[in-house]
This record gives C-alpha cells, structure tokens and sequence, in this order.
C-alpha cells in the first residue's frame, strides 16, 4: 500500500497574535513544522502547538529560520555559513526541549521560508544546514525540496531526508517550482490540486506548465492551512488520497 | 579531601559586542553559566563559549533569563509561571544542542539576574523554575541562592540542586545577602574575600556583617569575571583553596 | 452643545500579523492611540495606520509602552524612570515622523497597559511619561486616567491633558477602576454601556458598583475595537451620542 | 579658506555594552552619525549620545540600518523598497526626538552598513532612502557615498547632499571603492591617510590603487574612532589638516 505525508508549518502565532487555525488544520495533517522563535512563536506558543501536535500523533518538525521576526522570514540575509548553522542548532534544540518535556521525539527539520528558498539553490546553504541537523542527532530527517541542492546536500552529510513536492505549485520541465511571479504558478482549484497530488503520489509524476509530464519524487507533500480555501484544499486531498488507497502518515514512522 | 565548585557567568556578549573575558577566566572556574539569548547571548556566541568552555573541561550550566535584551535581564518582569516555565524550558534547550553538538553534557542550571532575585523569594516562581528544569530530565542540577527558596522548590520537585553563596558579598544573620544598597554589602578585597571562601567552604560558616558567625552551606562559589579587578578575586580565591588543600571541581562529578 | 472623544487603541499588528479591525473601526471614532513599536507595530504598520487616521480625520496619539513585544506590553517591568522617560522620547519621535510624513500633527501621547497601569498608581513614573511628553513639545495632550496619579503628574508638569474614562468598566466609590479580577469589573451589554457614556458625559456623573452615584470628570471616552462585540458597543455608544445631541470630537479641536 | 567635515559612527553601544570611545573620539570630529535602535543602541543610549555631541557642538545625524540588532546591520537583507523607506522615517524620527528634547537640530542622515552599501550600486534602495529624508523636512543633508548611486537618487530627490570619501579606503580609477577583500584597500598607516586627506580636501584628487591620480568630490571625511588605532589616525588626520590651514566643520553650517 502506498503511503505520503502532508506537512503543515503550524505555531506560528506570536504572543497574542494568532495565525492560521492550528486548531482546525492538526488533525488533517501527518507532519507539523513548528516555529522556533526567529520568524515566528516564541516559548508559550512552542508549547502548547508541542501539545497539540503530540495529541493528534502528528510527527513533529522544527522549523527553522533566519532571525527575522518582522519580516515573518520571508527575507533573504547575507547571513554567513557559521551563523546559519549556529541558528540552525539553536532553533533545534529550543523545539527539542518542548518535544522532549511532552514525552514526544523530534522527528525532522524543514527550514523555513526564505532560509528554504536559499537552501534550495545554494549548496553551501543547504550543506551547512544539514551539517547542523546532523550534529543534533537522534536521526532527525531533512525535508528537501524536491529537485533543489538540499536533496544533494542532505546525501553528502549521510542524514535520512525526503523529497518535498508542493500540493498548489506548477513546475517546470525540469522538476523546479515555477515562481511565483509567473501567471499560473499557483493553484487554486481543490478538485484539480487533490487529482495532481494523487498522480505524484501513485503514478510519481506530474504534469508541468508546459503540459508535459516528468517524473517527481514525492515523499511529503506540503500543505497550507492559513485560510479557509487552503483549508478546503487540504480536506480535498486528504479525501481524495484516502478514497484511493493511500495510507497518511508520516515518513519513516 | 574537601572540593567545592567555583561557577562564573560566561558568553555574555551579544553579535559584534564582548563583555568580561571569557578566555582569561575560563582556565580558573570549574562550572560556566551559559547565556542562552535572552539577556545576552546570541546563536553564534553559545556556540563559541561552549568550544571554550569544553576546551577546558569545565562543566557547562544553562543561565536562563526574563526576555530582556535591551535591560541585560536585570529588570524584574511580571511573567506568568507558564511564561517563566515555557521560556526555561527553551533556553535550556537552545544551549543543550550546543552542548550536544560538541560531545559534552548540560551539567547544571542557574537562572540569570531579576529571574535569580525572583526565584530566591518567591516559592511559585523557584518551582516554575524546578518543574522546568525537571522536565528537562538528564538530572540536571539547579543551582539554588544558599537558604532561599530554591532550595525549597528544588526540594519538593525531587530534583539535584546545590546551594550557592557569593564570594563577595556580605551576609546577614539570617544567612541571607545583604542588599547591595547598604554599605559593605559588597566586600572588594581580594585576600579577605579569599580567606571569607575558604572558611565557608572548609568551616561551613560565614562572619555576618554585624559580625557573627553562622552555619552556610556552600557547595558552589559564585564568582565574577567581567572587570580586571573581579578577576584577581578568582585568582586569589583558587590560589587560597589549593594551598590550603581544598580540591576545585564541578559539584555532582 | 456638549463634546466628547472617542479614542481607541489602533495599529497594533505587527509585521504579517494583524490585530483588530482598523478599517472596520476607524470612522467611528475620534482619535487613534497608535502603537509605536514596543508592545506591538512595526515601522511599515505604523505608516498604514497614520494614512488611515489621516483619511478619517481622526487626532492621532502615540502609545508608548514597556519593550515587550511578546507580552504585548502587558508586563510591568522594573525599569528605571530614565528608562521610561527614554523609551517615551524614543516612541513619540518615530510616530511624529510618520505624521510629518503625511501631513498631519501629532496630537497627544496615552501610554499602553502595563505603563498606563504603572503610571495610574505611581507619581514618579507618571511625572517622568509627563516631562517626556513636554520635552517633545508641539502641545502635546496627555491622556490620563481619571482620579489617577497622572493627573496631578500632567499639572505639575504644566503640560495639557484630559481625563479618561472607560466605557465598559466599572468604578469604585472613590472613582476607580474595579480591578479586572472583581465580579462586575467589566460590562457587556451595549445597550447599558452606551447609557452610562451618556450619563458621564452629560451628568459628569457615574453609578458606581455599588449603586452610589460619584462625579467623574470624562473628556475622552476609550472604547476597544478588537472583537465584533466591542465594536457593536462602539456603534452603540456613537449612536446613543449623536441622538443626545452630543457632538464627537477629539478633545482640543 | 578651504573647510572640511570629519564625521564618525557614535552611540554604538546597546544596553550594557559599549562599543567605541565616544567620549574620546567627540571632541576631534565635527558630524556624528548616531545609531537609531536597528543595528545598535536604545533610548537611554541615544539621549546620552546626543547630549554628548551636544556638548561638543558636534552636528548630529541620524544612523538607520536594516533591523538587524544581532549583525549590527552588516547583513544584506531582501527589504522592500517600502519597508526600507518607513525604517528609515522611523529611525529619523526617534533620533529627532531626542535632538527636540535636547535643544539642537538634526543636521543629516547617513545610513549604516549594509543599507549604505546597497544604496551604493541600486539606485532605488538610494531613491527610497532619499525620499524617506525628503519627506522628514527639516532640510536634512543626505550623506551619499561619492560616486555611487546615492548622489544621483538624492539630486533626483532635490534634497541636500555631500559626498563622502573614506580615509582608510584606497579607491579605483573609476572613483569606486576597492572591495575590502582586495589586498591594500584597507590603509593603516596615519601619516599615510592623513597626507591623503590633505589632498582630497586640498586637490580634490586622490592616487588609486593603481598609481593614477583621478578627481574626487570630498565634502565630508569619515573616520573611525572603535580602536585605538583608529583614534590614532583621527588625530592624525585633525593635526594634519589643521597644521595646513583646513578649517574643521559640519558641512552646511
């Protein structure tokens, strides 16, 4: 039976600001990546998303970023190697301990934002990255964009990690996420998200923008849950993966 | 063969800013309180101190704090016990990931400035402090204000905990510190305070500022490192206790 | 023909994050406490909100507060009274510049929750908001609570100011606030609430928890805009005014 | 007689730490560059570097940066052109504010680190900034980097402007800046930099790094004060002038 996962950044409220609906989204996903504090959360938050999460059994991720709480970071920095490695270890370990205090493990890393995007086309991002997942141990998986230098950066440093492929983005011929700048980059359609996400899940390919069709590696599928159509869009896919036979839970458990 | 501890705040500083002198101190003290972030401190600069601080084997403790960057964590704060509780829990596991990266353990806790004063006479926020640091399991020790209500809480959460007294500061017959606002409530001789460590560590008593003596358990010194004169004091406290055949190690190794 | 204010609490979201309905509830009152970026707002917000309160007309004030972004400035913190005085300084300029920017004045200055609070109680803190506000010059209006500390702070430092009330709480018979934690402290029905308005402002009068009837000197009125309840009690107080004959208007216009 | 400008980065402390020798440096510059509260200093900070420069009738400008407390403001980031332009309205403001409150003016507004160097080769980031001190009034100079984009976005904004060469830097044939990775553009010694000064501020010429000699509009020196060295050169440069009839002030006074 085919299996796939459907990650979801979650906590990522701050103080008493609120963002998304965690409440609603939680028992509709496998995978949460929580906020650690430099784009988004701060400790309170971090908690209760911990206990929230280890409620539903949805496996836990921490969500990394670059320091940049105004800029929700979405911002690119000149950060240097050293300190988004040093970033990277202290997001981990704060999450860590929430995990650790709910009696739960932490399960993967997935950067966040415009740490993720760098990562994706900068080797020297994405290894050093991986250097600091795989120095916190415990086997934590690296999530990698599909098709991006974290795949690669991830096999150089002999971490576990899977391929990330997003439910409401068109791609290019060559596997890469069209961007968002383009007309058509974005779906909206729930109905034709959910039957793509089952053509990559089952069939492993997709059709591109051009209309052709290359194979793609999924093995998580990110969701989004922060209004109420990407909501619709996730009970679209999770209905319609499960009225296929796909199994939903999470990668390596 | 008598031993007692001597514990020092280090890696205070904060991205391009330095405070005292970690790499002059380091080689003298046998436990480090680290700076976790939140009243100094930053990703890059815990990473740095615990190289030093594994370097020369000395035992690496987590030093909590108020969110309070701006007021250094001196300013006491109306946090809630969940507020308090959560934001340990977070900086104790910032600072165990760097601990962990370089293959050494967490070996203690001393919560830092206000969140110290707080926690010695309010029971509620010592025990926020205790449960917290209890949930981080690994046996951490908290390092408890000597006859405070740390101890108390330390107590009652079941946890190992140690009583600490200050090298330089004056002591009322209560056992407890005289204010900081009234004369002679910090003593700044190097020889007298030297001599006050070494019979509170071997008499286990302290002469009161009104001059008596009374029992004190002391089973780790505070000290302080950041002005070249706090620094003799160091030296002149380690030379005292080795001539007089008082061991100086970690408290629990 | 008797005159009253309305001011509200506005531009409290904070980078991605929104709070309120600012759009929603802007043309309903008279003027806007605008956050500065201590306990809420950013730079990019606080220009957005100045354009808003400028397209309405309505007087624009800034809200200083404690730097506590996570606690939303709701913490009393132990800061020392130039701190205070500073980070007031600080707060009025930055909002000053965006009303330069746009055309409009700087009309008076309220501080925000844990600093209102702080300052209500204690004289010090209040004469240092106070000789903040009058160094900043341009007339500034200090907005205090009625029968508070501030008061007798505003007339010390010879600076205007108005007298606060606010419409949803309860009073004491020395015309206080009924703590938050008292059965009754805060009322919820529209209805009522706009009746007492009425009453405050015509009758300088108010009926206490406790049945008595007190004077209350009432120049401006603060109403809350953040829930869907609040803001039918808004309209409810607007429209119970303006059929009394009542006209809205900032103070000092 | 020919006059000159000598200004350096003061008030780059934050909170308990310091960074520089204000007090030393100050008396021997004529514009100071005071940090706003993004890359470094706080309120209490700021009023005391105004007060300082006050004292010595040295011109203040305004120092905004990135929000990048943790870099000090040298990290490149992704900022909109609006984000960049309501952070740098904000930081003006503040900074005016403690000029009101301290009686002198704001003289001008150089952008620090990272922002300057962008503004330096875009032309809209520079255009942005221009029109942020455009729409602050007040007649503020812009303090643009010679020979970059910086003085055409200010001509373009119809604000005063000086340009700015750096002591220590050696410069190409095309007037530009040598990268600080390339050997030999950093001088260190102060007879050197010194005689260079006299020829820009006397020629309005300087040697590049290759021998030439090319024109150079100098109408405003910046000097570093954060070590001893630097203040060395400072000093070098004042005497120098002085000893060959340069008069030392503000630019525009």
């Amino acid at each position: 039976m085919v299996s796939i996962d459907l990650n979801c950044d979650m906590g990522e409220g701050f103080g008493v600001y609120s963002l998304g609906s965690d409440d609603l989204v939680m028992p509709y996903i496998t995978s949460a990546n929580i906020a650690c504090g430099f784009h988004a959360s701060d400790p309170s938050t971090m908690l209760k998303t911990v206990k929230l999460a280890a409620r539903h059994g949805v496996a836990i991720g921490a969500h990394p970023s670059y320091p940049d709480l105004v800029g929700f970071g979405r911002r690119a920095m000149d950060a240097t190697l050293d300190e988004i490695s040093a970033d990277v270890t202290y997001q981990i370990g704060a999450l860590s301990a929430f995990c650790h205090r709910e009696g739960v493990r932490l399960h993967h890393v997935k950067a966040h934002g415009a740490l993720y995007n760098k990562a994706a086309e900068s080797h020297p991002v994405a290894a050093a990255i991986a250097q600091a997942i795989k120095m916190a141990g415990d086997e934590l998986v690296m999530v990698c964009l599909s098709n991006s230098e974290m795949v690669s950066a991830a096999q150089e440093a002999g971490i576990p990690y899977v391929e990330e492929v997003f439910a409401d983005r068109a791609y290019t011929r060559d596997g890469k996420l069209v961007p968002r700048s383009r007309a058509g980059a974005v779906l909206h359609d729930p109905a034709l998200v959910a039957q793509r996400v089952l053509e990559m899940v089952t069939r492993k390919s997709v059709a591109t923008i051009d209309g052709a069709a290359i194979p793609l590696t999924a093995e998580t599928i990110c969701v989004h849950g922060d209004t109420p159509e990407s909501f619709e869009m996730i009970k679209a896919i999770r209905c319609k993966l499960e009225a296929n036979n796909v199994m939903l839970k999470a990668f390596g458990r």
